[in-house]
């Protein structure tokens, strides 16, 4: 048995895209996520069903591979696919694509399904998984290992955590942590370099209130950026971004 | 001679919403951007082809009515007009509507027409409002005049201006102002008030770099607040926002 396809249009509006007039790592995030919870709303099992159980899914880590960043005003097909399921993990894929059905944008993603009340990990229910078609597997395929972020060398910045970065679960969207990153990095870094990739890991999550250091080391000559969201000195996710120089700058 | 009404159909998604579940002040404004953006593509008249004759339009003021906040998931009809102008101001509405034409959020705004290198106003030409159908006229009507902030009695907090606030047009959007300025009011606030208007007023750009300090004054039994945007001690954006308390307490 193979996960379900399901495919939306989108139109990437200007507000989503950045100097280059390209969608911004927050917003992929963002796009896709709404993908997922399209399907799950069509399949009836949208958040708010899944958390009367008592239980949420929550993303452990993504792969994204950037062939091309969509531009402002173009015309994308979303997709998204259960591939397979473990008793602890899932292994949910997504896909931008050009109306010609090119990738533009590759993501895995690795869930888990944890208690609302212990806040613990749970075994994932075959109910749970089933209306997407997901198989059942041994093991799944491992994400990217990423570097090691080192506190020492890096460049940080102190964020406000804001009402607006708070979702209608009353949680901070994580989608927002991957912009936190990269304000770290330079005007004139970010105007010449556009990002191929990036690998970003939750480790815990952060809340209103709280007093969120985020800092970067550039690695590889400029080619990697490390990435980590601190908070009280403990990592709350970690982040890992390549990079390509642009011949020609921007602005 | 009334100006075209374009209407294009939107849906909300989450990451749109706040923790109400309901469109947040800076997405409305992005969204009916979008419309107008989209209607200037259909008559051929671009940012980047007005740009081409060394001209940009400006906004000056919003003046939102909320009769209801469109909520995630949400499908709306966005619509706008360009509705009149003068030798130097332009009037445009905007309206978010249900699917059954109830208007949702009704917007009035003001605009101005600066040229690219001297960054000073200049006469609306005839030709750039012909293919909207704006109606040439002596005065337009007068918008919301503003309560005075009072810098005294102030809340406030600084804010770093960051890349992913920068456009395709390398200047900080302004639809993030109004979020910098709610970002000042408490999480009790926010969380049992909600907003049923806002005038926002434009008086001087933001930079990236620019050291931001966002301050607040709640006015009028907590009915109403009044906010500004300052850089090096001086106003760059002025609004308030009008607040109805909620009979429930959302989380």
């Amino acid at each position: 048995m193979a996960g379900k396809i399901f495919t939306e249009n989108y139109k990437i509006s200007n507000f989503e895209t950045n100097i280059h007039g390209t969608i911004t790592l927050q917003y992929i995030l963002d796009v896709i996520i709404k993908a997922s919870e399209d399907q799950s709303d069509i399949l009836n099992r949208s958040t708010e069903k899944v958390q009367e159980d008592g239980v949420t899914w929550v993303v452990i880590q993504y792969d994204v591979d950037i062939k091309r960043l969509p531009v402002a005003g173009e015309d994308v097909k979303l997709q998204t696919q259960g591939v397979s399921y473990t008793k602890s993990f899932a292994d949910r894929r997504f896909w931008i694509r050009d109306m010609n059905d090119n990738i533009l944008v590759e993501v895995k993603s690795l869930w888990v399904m944890m208690n609302l009340t212990t806040r613990k990990m749970v075994r994932i229910p075959d109910e749970a998984v089933e209306p997407y078609g997901s198989e059942k597997v041994k093991r799944l395929e491992r994400l990217h290992k990423l570097h090691n972020y080192d506190a020492e060398s890096a460049e940080t910045m102190k964020l406000p955590v804001t009402f607006n970065d708070i979702d209608f679960n009353g949680h901070v969207s994580n989608t927002h942590y991957i912009n936190w990153m990269t304000d770290v990095l330079s005007f004139d870094f970010q105007s010449n370099n556009v990002p191929t990739g990036f690998s970003i890991k939750f480790e815990d999550e952060v809340r209103y209130g709280d007093d969120v250091t985020s800092g970067a080391n550039l690695i590889d000559d400029g080619k990697t950026s490390v990435h980590q969201i601190m908070v009280d000195g403990k990592a709350r996710s970690t982040a890992e971004i390549t990079w390509k120089k642009l011949t020609k700058r921007v602005k």
